[in-house]
């Protein structure tokens, strides 16, 4: 069943009322009509059950018939740190990342990321960004949305990682190091209430100098297996074993 | 270090030669001269480092200076079959499923698979994905290029699953019936020496009939994580759990 996420404004007593966009895909892009059904996420992650029961051009009303109890939320809440990458990567990670219960999405601009964003434009992108981000939540039957943060320094991201329980950068090349943790010590260790920051270079890798700065600010440097990964795939790699170990060896 | 995959054919005594594209790749990319060092895998996956020794428009001739002792291949060998997707989402699954460990690849003409293949066309488009397979391969330092072999038909699936250790497909909706096995059962299951298939369905699914088919040739079916992911997504979920368990838990 199609399922909306719609923001705290719209919900009401027994009613949820859909603005904007969705009310676009109900009425032209799923032809939908009186008394059709579909769930409505609210901003805490609850699923209700509606039927429809009014349509204009700029709202459907439902009204709600039952509350569901599903939760398909990756119990750890994973922040991906991604460097920005070229091209239209970064949508992909956002797309990917949304699918694979990924909490939230922070661009980073890292020393070797080629693409630099116009400030002017940053707004612009991250919008762009978060509405990838509800559509890959829809499609993936997800509770919530991810958050788009804005773009944020290296600097900003060493102080954002005393937030976490574990503060952690994909870097294979540190291996052995003091610094350094297998992905054994950290994933199966992980708590399903806990939060995970995890940093992720640009094409070219991390400078020496954001090395530093991460081992400094007590971050801990994984690989995510033997092979190299393009920074794109890097994500995936962390949060389908996250998920693994957490939603399916639970 | 750059790495090249070169054909048995180029392997003579204590030189190998590069040629086709190869050439142009050192010659013009990388812009190498004598004396320069490259990595060169044999089809068995075994890895030199060598020197240039000649450069000609044509050929490149090395020396073997030594053997390396690297293996970066996933341990147990899958097969990742995927139903045709739209667009350019084979190219990405290849890609990807490369730098995640795949061993070989497989399309797949399912039922609901948009796409239809022209069979006159199919060799190319194969042949273009083994060379997306060859150089995810170089990137990713891998030992081995996964295969892509030809369109299979469901018969043909149905068939070769008979040869695997692992028959499997990806279907969420058919947790808790009798041929669903949960990917705890599976995934710590699995042993380095053994071969996995894996099939994946197009945007729409598996059609009724096909999973009839698929469980009566002993094919069981496996849950991703709780989210639906999209079919482009799958691999990277299977491959990597079972990475984790294989080369960083192991």
């Amino acid at each position: 069943m199609q399922r909306y996420f719609v923001p705290s404004t719209g919900w009401h007593k027994n009613e949820v009322i859909l603005t904007g966009e969705d009310v676009h895909h109900i009425t032209k892009v799923m032809r939908m009509k009186e008394d059709d059904e579909v769930l409505c996420c609210d901003p805490e992650g609850h699923v209700a059950l509606c039927k429809i029961q009014e349509l204009s051009p700029s709202e459907v009303t439902c009204s709600i018939v039952s509350w569901k109890d599903e939760n398909h939320e990756l119990p750890a809440q994973v922040t991906i740190v991604q460097g920005l990458p070229k091209g239209d990567k970064m949508e992909l990670v956002i797309q990917k990342g949304t699918e694979l219960g990924t909490h939230s999405f922070i661009p980073f601009e890292a020393e070797r990321s080629i693409v630099k964003w116009d400030h002017k434009k940053a707004k612009k992108k991250v919008d762009r960004y978060q509405k990838i981000a509800k559509e890959a939540s829809e499609q993936s039957h997800r509770n919530l949305v991810p958050e788009v943060k804005e773009i944020h320094s290296l600097h900003e991201i060493m102080d954002i990682g005393k937030e976490y329980d574990w503060a952690l950068f994909a870097y294979e090349e540190e291996a052995k190091t003091d610094t350094y943790r297998s992905l054994q010590e950290v994933i199966p260790n992980i708590k399903p209430s806990q939060k995970v920051l995890l940093v992720i270079g640009p094409e070219g890798g991390f400078s020496e100098k954001e090395v530093e700065k991460l081992k400094q600010s007590n971050f801990n440097s994984v690989r995510l297996g033997p092979r190299i990964l393009r920074t794109e795939t890097a994500h995936a790699y962390f949060l389908s074993a996250l998920s693994f170990q957490l939603e399916e060896l639970g």
